[in-house]
């Protein structure tokens, strides 16, 4: 099986991303590349990584220049997915790493993002409940968020097996790359190294409606969510510490044997043996979430703390591995849940 | 003025703070510089910074190298403190940067220390209420951890104006340099640069007691503490996201005014222009703890930031001063709340 | 005395660094602050660390806000000091941290930079032989580039003494903030973490023609000169490698010598006891260079390293040390040797 | 073909990273997993990368242990490689990760390392001319060092085709994890974050005589080297600065074409674009050498620079390509150039 795929937003970290990935991919052929404003230059100037397609041309974003493919990859900033996917073809597998399809809900994607709703696909996270079967032979899918990914695999077995209240606090500290590469003055190395930081405080970042959502539907109730993200110097990586209130009787024991039916079958979370804590290292460049569970007795809080790489499993791994389950190859096919460190 | 100090514990991270300070203030003569394992080596294949005091030989640290002094500061670990501060007379101001006389509660210090219980000693956080008239003219000083500091001040005008329930959630980003020069694997920089990793998760780490001991005592009921800190690539700085929930009726006006009457007339306590969120970066070297709060309607929490340089304000810093309130000094004199950034 | 100084460039990283040291500094008064774009903000949005000045209003780079002060600093990009300074009046000390008036020779001015040459201002770099002299009471100042600063003080004793041939080979790691706040993919912290890389190679880079005038000055010959800087990932600090083949019977303890005769009286210099090397977080926002050098017999070449703060001593250090120089104030006035590590 | 392998010294860098790459490559069989101190721990505790190799328990590196595989890799200490291949079977590959078997002279091993010498084996570095014949059916092999891949391979098309005098003055910038897993205080993350030094200047440094010994036989002439190492904030990655004098008329053309020629065919040697510079960042966890290379018409020195992953290209990955052209398997499997960027 040969499958053509297109990445259109080449140029950007979740782009390269993705060919790095694909670039191993033993099913796939590697198309057209596309770009907005850096259309017309090679790849080598964007990706010196890619050494093997550094002499690509990047053209335009285009759906001329993506027809013609199996697979397209959309790593566009939002609001830009829903026009283009339009004019793909129901038979092209489009598989979308931005935010234009994740939210169920009309009233939220007003909300948090604003201007017209493109309504969800189905969402690229197979380890939730119900999530796999949905991915088999998609031809569109919507690629979770960085966070969502890290909080929801954190979270969703004590809220499925109701161990905590529907209540969730969430930090969760990530490395630059989560932003792109956006010249914007606090995204320079200068201010960034040597320097944690807060933003998004409060309830304002757009992934926390997503977050919400996913919580809630393996909570099969609303769960209320606090999130605050915060800024690291490292350039890949989340770190998600996510505590709620523990019901009486749930002990850490308990929590963990949760954690580990809920995972047992999942090759790309790894539950850490007890007393080991992850740290995002260790999934650099890699498809896993690598997590911990514990109960604190005296806060009456369960807290999970999870790990990724939010360039890998947080997008284009994500994305590779719905790619996988939409054609019915091995979902595993050129991933791996093995990281870079140190 | 002339101030005669000496630094037990001149070879660690705390004690080369200590000395980078006090070169900088102008009552102070800097007199024996007391070490273990590394007595008779000299300051500079420890402190390379020091330029000041390269040549000065580390002595050992016992009564008899640290009496003669005023003031004698105390960097060494835990249970060290309270014998070397019986011999050194009831005149001389000891200011204890250990653990040893921080909590008052017996049990306690034996639960989450462990060993005999010394007392505790008056807290070196001016900024608490009450605490600053307890530090004038007092002789034995115990300074706050660094997590406690960062935390206690985030959370101190909304549980004393009862803006919240008595019930904080708290996970705090830490730089290396607050574990000391420990030779640990996992504090190489190997394994530090890049990676975010939790470490004292769900609710074991010391300095918890000590937290839950100050907001208890400023919200005048116990407070529940859920804390959790996470390591992070960057030698220096806390930045502590603290939330708990909020009453009725508090919206973020209405917690920033208390916050902004609370620190009116506190040098070293920086309540940030409405938007804008601490970085630790900021707070480089300096006495200044950076901080701002906010509360999110949805989640029904406060959520309060904090950045501090864990060395500085968390250790060092308010160590001096405290002795400057002892001894009846203008207390800013030889801090500044300017950092070193980028 | 009180001293009425302006900062002209005050948003950016030169201007915040001028503006930390003069916050120190015992007989300044600090008056206006100017910006290019940035004119009508406020300084805590560009310079949080600055807590005492949070508050001032940043006003147009004119010579009208200039006008009125005993000092100014100027900086900016280069090519804008000549016509400011013009207006200023002869008996204000304009202090010039860019480019337009180190070069002597209009013929360099015109091959690296360009544009209308401005003619040479007395060298901010008092530990170079005669500079000292030409700086006191001085009203024009042009500060030193932050590698020529590293690179000159490490050759000049072995140039002077004629330890070797006039021929140097110089690679010098640097840290970000050396490059200003550009907002230039290359400099975001996502590229910049965890990577070093080359720029400026093949004797392309601006300082390269300061460094040969510096040390053609010191030899009495011109000195060919080979210069590589390196990006590495920290904000500050440059660590100069500059090495140059030795002529006979120079050995280490020669090469020792000569340095520590040449650099006994100075402050700001620190050549390391033998055997230990610089490392830059010791001059971390001190105006020291920390320096060894030794003879690798072998490859017949000197090997001097130095170490600096290209903020600090790098550019506003040594622009405060010339400020105190041209005032007849003590040389280390509101300086310290001391850095702030680890 | 299933080729059993065993690791020893599992527990530290080097032997981590071969495990990532063996754990990729197609043919292999992972058997024994060796340790000294670590014996009897599970993997997960020192390398929580390699997931599936979590549960695996190491065993003590005793030639019993290693015993029964195709291929042996040694990641030891210096001195412990002689006597375990002696025991190990001569049909047996053993590729040697340590320097025991690098230096073809018995003097220069002497005077570098000490001890007993042990002779040289084929050498691992297939680019180097006559070197990939040499490693065909070879069942002992020499690793490389990392400093030594990073400076042969940039100076080689210089040396061999006379365009420079055989005199190369190196500047070598590395990440922390070159050092190894040492509990060394100036190698924990507080001392080296935000921090550049040196070490090992004046020629001292290990790999100088290996340089040395490459650079000469590429050059069929003694080539004098002035070789120093430069630590920097990042735990992966070398970036080698090389000069040497540039004989007449040999300008920028000349030389890009000279290295174009020499890798035309080299799939691990990436010659960037004419005007691209490296950065290590771009070479992470990938087996690729980027390098560029232009003439400084001024200095009159020819300007080599590259970049490799110290414990991909540097260690453990020219070990798996010198097994598979050991094995006759096409010398990539298993490998890429791609690297894991930003």
């Amino acid at each position: 099986m040969t499958v053509r795929i297109a990445v259109a937003g080449a140029s950007g970290y979740a782009g390269g991303e993705l060919l790095r990935l694909l670039l191993g991919h033993p099913e796939v052929h590697i198309g057209a590349l596309t770009a907005g404003e850096s259309a017309g230059s090679r790849l080598y100037e964007h990706q010196p990584q890619l050494v093997p397609l550094a002499d690509r041309v990047l053209v335009s974003t285009t759906p001329d220049e993506l027809a013609g493919h199996d697979v397209v990859f959309l790593a566009l900033p939002h609001g830009h997915s829903a026009r283009l996917a339009a004019e793909l073809g129901e038979d092209t597998v489009v598989i979308d790493c931005g935010a234009d399809h994740r939210l169920t809900d009309a009233g939220a994607w007003q909300r948090w993002y604003g201007g017209e709703y493109s309504g969800s696909w189905p969402y690229g996270m197979p380890e939730l409940p119900g999530a796999r079967a949905r991915l088999h032979g998609a031809t569109r899918i919507a690629v979770p968020g960085c966070y969502p990914t890290a909080v929801s695999l954190a979270l969703a077995p004590a809220l499925q097996g109701g161990l905590v209240l529907p209540e969730a606090t969430i930090v969760a500290v990530t490395g630059t790359s989560g932003a792109g590469r956006s010249l914007k003055p606090h995204l320079l190395g200068s201010e960034v190294m040597g320097s944690a930081s807060a933003y998004g405080v409060g309830g304002v970042h757009r992934h926390t409606p997503e977050i919400a959502q996913n919580l809630s539907a393996v909570a099969g109730t609303p769960v209320r969510v606090s999130f605050t993200p915060v800024l690291a110097p490292m350039s890949r990586g989340i770190l998600a510490t996510c505590t709620a209130p523990v019901v009486a009787d749930v002990d850490g024991a308990v929590a963990y044997a949760a954690y580990q039916r809920a995972y047992a079958d999942e090759t790309f979370v790894r539950l850490l043996p007890d007393g080991s804590w992850p740290a995002t290292a260790a999934t650099l460049g890699s498809n896993a979430v690598q997590l911990q569970v514990t109960v604190d007795a005296d806060a009456g809080r369960l807290v999970a703390v999870s790990a990724v790489d939010n360039l890998t499993k947080g997008t284009a791994g994500a994305a590779v591995q719905s790619m996988n389950l939409a054609l019915g190859l091995p979902e595993a096919t050129g991933l791996t849940n093995v990281g870079v460190a140190p």
